[in-house]
């Protein structure tokens, strides 16, 4: 699949399959968030894959909208040192984030980024060092839709291109 | 190109040829960041296309990495709100930048995010208003080593699969 087909034709997905991902597809995804690019090459990140349903439902308890998880057949948690270091921190975050989902969606593998609101509770569940830090987590599964790996997007899901570039200087 | 071909492949570029990027090319760049996900689908953020090549030097002024601008095609300028209102502001920011270097790196065109330390006068410079904020950039243009584009990629460019990855709970 094209980047630019890949790009223009994901979409979020928050339902899924009882289906399980297979391992090899399941680390492909993490591979593609490890090759990401980083402030400094930092790579400042680790991935805790989550398969257990024990976990998945406890990490779906931790934030208001992160109930998906509950029934995903992954979740990939993205830990990364403290976010109010400097930015780059989860502006690295946010590009192995992109990578992995489109790394999915490419796979047939509907992904979703989901807020951890609980981060205490997080890291009493999972056991990583303080060094490590959590705020979003992604869903992964198959779609329990299946016609949204190849619906159109959706109209007016995103703003015009005219609304959200400048050129060369602010408003021109 | 496929993702995760174009994944596995991208490398950061710095240096670039004086060969402008053909304005449909460049459009089409910043429309993969337009379609990122965002938090509750915000999209909070603008671009600015600079091509100017004053704006450019001048950019390049603006950090201590930031040299490489003066000799680049164009840059992204990535608006976004002010960074310490919650953390999803530079994930999201990051998740755009990260669209935007692949669908690039399909297109030919290389890239490397860059970072702003003197927003003020990029602020200055630019003319955007109080409520966005810049700390990222994004040059662009044909590499000078077209070989960086089919090359492979660094032994030891990253950290390897079993040290950024746990299962379940940390260190497992």
């Amino acid at each position: 699949m094209d980047v630019s087909q890949a790009i223009r034709m994901k979409r979020a997905v928050r339902e899924f399959t009882d289906d399980p991902i297979p391992e090899q597809l399941l680390t492909a995804v993490v591979n593609a968030g490890r090759r990401a690019q980083s402030a400094k090459n930092r790579q400042a990140w680790h991935f805790i894959i989550a398969q257990d349903r024990e976990v998945l439902v406890e990490l779906s308890q931790l934030g208001q909208f992160a109930k998906q998880l509950a029934g995903a057949a992954a979740a990939i948690v993205i830990l990364t040192p403290d976010p109010a270091e400097r930015w780059s921190i989860m502006f690295d975050a946010g590009q192995a984030a992109a990578y992995m989902q489109l790394a999915a969606w490419e796979l047939g593998i509907g992904s979703c980024p989901v807020s951890i609101y609980e981060p205490d509770r997080a890291r009493e569940l999972l056991g990583f060092p303080p060094k490590f830090h959590v705020r979003a987590v992604l869903s992964l599964g198959y779609p329990k839709d299946p016609s949204s790996l190849t619906a159109s997007p959706h109209a007016g899901g995103r703003k015009t291109l005219s609304e959200v570039i400048s050129y060369d200087r602010w408003g021109s």
